[in-house]
């Protein structure tokens, strides 16, 4: 019987994160690093920008949501799955669930950008809107996964997901190795901790001594005042930042273990920074980059992190942004 | 003694796309192949995108470029190279001599796109701004070239600028094999004819049978004319579109040979089409798609060409495009 309680508690290991990369073989897409010479030459370094933007449902979440609803057996699968996302992880559940030939539903804020909303519907998913200032996102989730006794899929405290985000470390790993690169440090985008947590345990099992640092938005920088306080601590409730991805309250348990053993810290930037990135992204990399994935690649841009001479990699870890929000970075950055 | 007259008169063959190849492997980017279920659900086929637009300068041309300059010897090489381009032509070579430590001089029209004039100054090269309407670009590059003895370096019209542009059908054949997809044909932007004409001849290499067609935009549909014609006609002067790297006269005589060869046609889009296939490749694809570089696009998604059942492989040949083009395209697209 699958229920709510049936994330696991367990941080994942190497082997787990190999297991997903079996898993995901030909089903997600090996995203590529991609080069600037121009934006080499402005940082004095080698950067080389892992492009997730490019992944199935414009975001590394595809990833985790598959390894995790993949191991299902079919009694499971056919009960169907439910998540709480801003977007990224319910385009990616969804995605992952009609793959899976499982029903999904997602409960999602309604402010929650236009396109995500639209996307998630377009993988035949069933969306469930919540108002962000007045409802708790879990509880919804959890009613409806208790009553339908469906899988809850967490978006990022789930063993099995972060082993799937883990996957983008071994990629970066594997890509350094084949283009010869001797990799100083990586950096991702945090949230909740999945991507950035998965991506420390493969590169702590593919390329030990690299440096690991989380990116994250001021106002929503709980991982790096958890580290500094070795414990988890929550964001102000009323922040606000465009970087609409990244706003989850606290890192989460496993995630936070993960962080203490791995990371050696985190890097915050301005809504300001990460528009300029976004227009970098633009201009030097020609990749669509959402404002939560782009605050990698504003870290190192706005001098976060020394590149002088060193070989860094940023995540882009997604491009699904509206329009309108574009175009406003394209003006402003 | 490099001259003006250097440039080959005679096609190139396979074995000429191979030795490109060789040339420049681990210095042009092996550009991927990107996907996206939605829009493969949109066409009833399958879709996949070459991103060139990821390609070192953001366009294909730093292949040609690379490859041609890449056979002069020192002493050659030493006089420097001068090209005409209305800008990815001219930042493929300025990036290219950068690469061989060659001196550069482009011939620009002084309405190229801001972005190119300044990405083409800042690989170092000597940029000489000239007036569309009341001066001949050939004619001012042959007269630098001929007064240094420097090498000069035709966009299109050369065995070894087509051959390096031919890599593109190379790795488009070898990722094809690789991910077990049986290609029915490749579309691709077409101005002079350097790209379409190197892909058409690695395709006849390495997938035969392989429908091959160019892509133009209306009121410079050369390429579609003289098929239709047997001979090499001219656009009308006055036209105009915002397809700015496509806005050749007419066809190449060695491009034009290949073409009649292997080309199964030409697809001929409008302005708007163009803009939708740019909203369409942010929203869809994550990828920066400058107009040029969407036409191929753009004739799949307007249906120029039968998609069901089939799988399709379009060229996204460079993505350099200011941020006032690329907002209006999101707007209007």
């Amino acid at each position: 019987m699958t229920s709510s309680s049936a994330s696991e508690p367990r941080p994942p290991d190497f082997a787990a994160v190999e297991a997903a990369a079996a898993r995901l073989h030909g089903i997600a897409a090996a995203t590529p690093l991609v080069e600037s010479p121009a934006l080499n030459a402005r940082i004095g370094g080698r950067l080389l920008v892992k492009a997730e933007c490019l992944q199935r449902t414009g975001s590394f979440k595809f990833r985790g949501a598959y390894n995790a609803l993949a191991q299902l057996d079919l009694a499971a699968r056919k009960l169907g799955v439910v998540a709480y996302s801003s977007g990224n992880h319910a385009q990616g559940v969804a995605a992952a669930a009609a793959r899976l030939a499982m029903p999904a539903t997602i409960v999602m804020p309604s402010d929650a950008p236009a396109i995500k909303i639209a996307n998630t519907r377009s993988h035949g998913a069933e969306i469930v809107l919540y108002d962000r200032q007045r409802e708790v996102r879990e509880e919804i989730a959890e009613r409806i996964a208790a009553a339908r006794g469906a899988q809850l899929l967490p978006p990022f405290d789930d063993a099995r997901v972060i082993a799937g985000q883990g996957t983008v470390g071994l990629e970066i790993a594997r890509a350094a190795q084949a283009m010869d690169a001797a990799i100083d440090a990586v950096i991702a985008p945090c949230s909740g901790g999945g991507l950035i947590g998965g991506i420390a345990l493969a590169l702590s099992g593919t390329i030990p001594g690299v440096r690991v640092y989380a990116a994250e938005p001021q106002g929503f920088d709980d991982m790096a005042r958890s580290l500094a306080a070795g414990e988890r601590v929550r964001n102000d409730p009323a922040g606000q930042t465009i970087c609409d991805a990244l706003m989850a309250p606290t890192p989460g348990v496993i995630t936070f273990a993960l962080a203490r053993r791995f990371l050696a810290g985190s890097l915050v930037v301005s809504d300001r920074e990460v528009e300029s990135a976004m227009a970098v992204a633009f201009s030097e990399l020609k990749l669509v980059a959402e404002p939560s994935g782009a605050v990698a690649l504003a870290a190192v841009l706005a001098g976060g992190i020394e590149a002088k001479g060193r070989t860094l990699v940023v995540v882009l870890s997604g491009g699904n942004v509206d329009r309108e929000t574009y175009a406003a970075a394209l003006r402003c950055g």
